[in-house]
């Protein structure tokens, strides 16, 4: 069995094809990474940094061969994909940044004293790595999810190796973006498989320590169950899916309409819709207003075609717009009504589509309506009242992300923001969720399906999934690591209960 | 169905006793706990400390009726709960200081700025509570690991209102504390369930949003496997089995001989040996000085007689003993040779037992040596070698703790330090790990089954298992939260990358 790179615009297997790793290489795979394991722990932080941003130079250096390929086995284009590169290195650069600050070790010393309770030993507390990381990488993001991604480089930073399984959607563009990281790396510490059979037994691997996941919620919740079904459970860390709702006030539409529309089509369609923080669903309100944010939606995308990354997602897009939309027609008052499809009721040759924008009152929304579909569909959720909105929103499942479209001492839209707040991961003001920047403050995450755990795995924060505290009571200065003795002074540490900086 | 109380030193029924929540009972406590959740949450940090410490306030006011109630419910005797609930008390003013200061809740802003990505929006991020959470009381601590245990006052202090479900061994014990306890907090903030399937009930109930779980490695597994099973998973943070062994060098064992076979002895039998740190395993160097190690360790123990905490902790521990025993005899080198056993070959009744110390060679040691055994139940293996330590260590699985003995410049110890810090949450030298001190450095879990995440259930980071990031993008100041508008100076935050510390 092998796994043949296709060319997104023509179909066409491409010259690349990567056979599907059997099991004993996945095991030795495993193996070497555990191998790997402790001399990558012990590597120092300055060095581990330094080797990131050495991947990130060599990355660069390939920039033209790799975006050349991503194209051909996912048709984003050159212009996305060299702006998913130059993230994808920022990023590494980012993750030595965080490495060398040290906070995220939670260096914390309590001295031996006397406390209510009694003699209290000298204790010592520190993260260290968990072990080899299992890292599945995603269709959607052929270079900053998969490969050399998010969940790879946090891995790495934290100290831990790292076996990828690469997705099917770009084998080649995943060989190639392997051969370069691990030219720089030591050896060992990632790999990378390929095969559906192949990530099972990844998850399996008594080697491996955690996963991290970006993708779908059924595929990703077969695996956290497998990793959950272990003789030795291990965590889980995945990004799921997500409807991400997007809502524009009264006063907001009456201020906005034509911009927020278009800034809405533009952002439900980038990447051709195959975002994970797509808004897929907005509510706008009935009337002029509203009327008129919806035709500067449409006409936005109006006669567009969209290349999907996959034949499955092809597929899926098609079945899911027609559902919905013939469920919006059932579901509309005036049954002699337009059915409310915008666009793309065509089933179109190929992985090229249109967009859908699936119109329907918000009180008509039904569950189906609130699930994910991949690509260029958006359903347009209409109120009537601010009771409506607030009824249509208490029922929304968990997401990654929603969006507030407010004016100025908004009531609406400040208790929108309050009530959104705990259903999501983040919560946008006046911009578009589409577009998660890589900083300290970042959080990618989010109640289920958003995710299935309390982290995030976009930002600094993303190396605690693979990182696991260990205490040391009363150990000798000789014997701790390092950054536990007395006398070191290269990152935060927290004293007798109180947070001090380095002098440098 | 009632769940009785039973005096643990006659087996008789005690007066009280409390009936078995039923599933509509559950599903009303956990309802309010939601109703409660949002004011919970919204109450300020101050306000959260002041009522933890009064609850520690309303504790100690009636401290005599708990005490007496746990010592009816569990014989631990009246020395030992009053230390318990001072350390449960101690535990809650700690919180409450936790709390105020303000680290636990990662404020970090990264102001809007060009980035080498281009513009990036303000982001804001901090940790917010997840909602209600369920906390499972466990058999051996009646009071720090029950109803006002850590689980419980970690989950208030991030801001999660709480329902127990209590254990078993103690109703009457957790009915009283409950009431305590209720008297100080708002209504729902804190609720109590009881019976086993009530517990199940409380894990499934679509309120809860995460579990705390202290208690045996089946029974935490199958709730785990319930937690991951729900429509909506939940993080289930279970502190399970753990073997902890306890090293002694042949430097160490010649220099302190009779000290540490009486410090073992003190520590292995502490709490009628039912504590999830007992030392379990004791690795001791054959020759003269091990022997008088292991017959100061038995001299300790000899004649003393310890009360277990349930019938059915009597009949696992007397089963456990009994096959360790006839496995050691049969993988003695010499048939003839004494069976081994130190103590404890007697069936006696009621739930009183001796101490079981089982010798065996460290090259003999089974898989089923290495599981853990509540009670007051050692062994201890005996090494001819550094390599045969080594080989035995190699085979040890994951722990809540390690301890390791040794001298000043040794290198076995050094060594085993190394080894055993990858397999465990903490390391402790030349000390016991029984005494987990409450504290900022405090790591209580380890890798399975010690834990099945990589969190802790005791010191200031327990509160991280309930809490998740939320960021806030291009929000404006009067709708963010009060911690994260630019004026706030209340607790550390890192800004725009930097770490700083309040002013005040």
């Amino acid at each position: 069995m092998t796994v043949a790179g296709i060319d997104a615009r023509t179909g066409e297997r491409s010259a690349v094809s990567c056979a599907e790793t059997t099991a004993n290489d996945v095991a030795s795979r495993c193996e070497a990474a555990a191998q790997a394991a402790a001399g990558w722990a012990r590597t120092g932080r300055a060095e581990r940094a330094r080797l990131l941003a050495d991947a990130a130079t060599a990355l660069e250096g390939r920039a033209a061969e790799i975006v050349a390929t991503a194209d051909a086995e996912t048709a984003l284009g050159e212009p996305r994909l060299t702006g998913e590169l130059a993230r994808t290195c920022f990023q590494l650069r980012f993750f030595a940044e965080v490495v060398c600050e040290g906070s995220y070790l939670e260096l914390t010393i309590d001295h031996a004293d006397i406390s209510p309770m009694g003699p209290r030993p000298d204790l010592r507390r520190m993260l260290v790595p968990v072990g080899p990381v299992a890292v599945f990488g995603a269709s959607n993001f052929p270079l900053a999810f998969s490969v050399p991604g998010g969940d790879t480089v946090s891995a790495l930073a934290a100290g831990c190796p790292v076996v990828v399984k690469a997705h099917e959607a770009h084998p080649a563009t995943s060989a190639l973006c392997h051969d370069i990281m691990r030219g720089v790396l030591p050896d060992g510490v990632i790999s990378m498989v390929m095969g559906r059979e192949a990530g099972i037994a990844l998850v399996r691997d008594p080697h491996i320590r955690a996963v991290g996941f970006t993708g779908s919620v059924g595929g990703g919740r077969a695996l956290a169950d497998l990793a959950a079904s272990r003789p030795e459970p291990i965590p889980f860390y995945g990004e799921l899916g997500s409807v991400n709702a997007f809502a524009v006030t009264p006063a907001a539409a009456a201020a906005r309409s034509g911009e927020i529309g278009r800034g809405l089509a533009e952002s439900f369609t980038l990447g051709a819709g195959q975002f994970c923080t797509k808004p897929g669903l907005a509510f706008v309100p009935a009337g002029a207003h509203g009327d008129a944010l919806r035709d500067a939606l449409l006409g936005t995308v109006e006669g567009r075609a969209f290349t999907l990354l996959t034949d499955k997602i092809r597929e899926a897009y098609t079945d899911a717009t027609h559902q919905a939309a013939e469920q919006a027609a059932d579901a509309a008052a005036d049954p002699a009504a337009d059915p409310a499809v915008g666009q793309g009721a065509g089933r179109p040759a190929g992985r090229t589509v249109a967009a859908t924008v699936v119109e329907v009152e918000a009180a008509g929304l039904t569950p189906e309506l609130l699930e994910e579909v991949f690509g260029p569909y958006l359903v347009l959720a209409r109120y009537d009242s601010a009771a409506q909105l607030r009824a249509a929103v208490g029922m929304l499942p968990g997401a990654l992300t929603a969006t507030v479209h407010a004016e100025a001492d908004d009531e609406i839209g400040a208790e929108l923001a309050r009530t959104l707040t705990a259903r999501v991961g983040r919560l946008v003001w006046n911009g578009y969720p589409t577009g998660v920047s890589v900083g300290w403050a970042q959080h990618h995450g989010g109640p289920w399906p958003g995710t299935d755990t309390v982290f995030t795995s976009v930002g600094a924060t993303a190396v605690r999934r693979f990182l696991r505290p260990v205490a040391w009571q009363s150990v000798p200065s000789g014997v701790l690591p390092e950054e536990l003795r007395d006398e070191y002074d290269g990152a935060p540490r927290r004293v007798d209960g109180v947070l001090q900086l380095p002098n440098s």
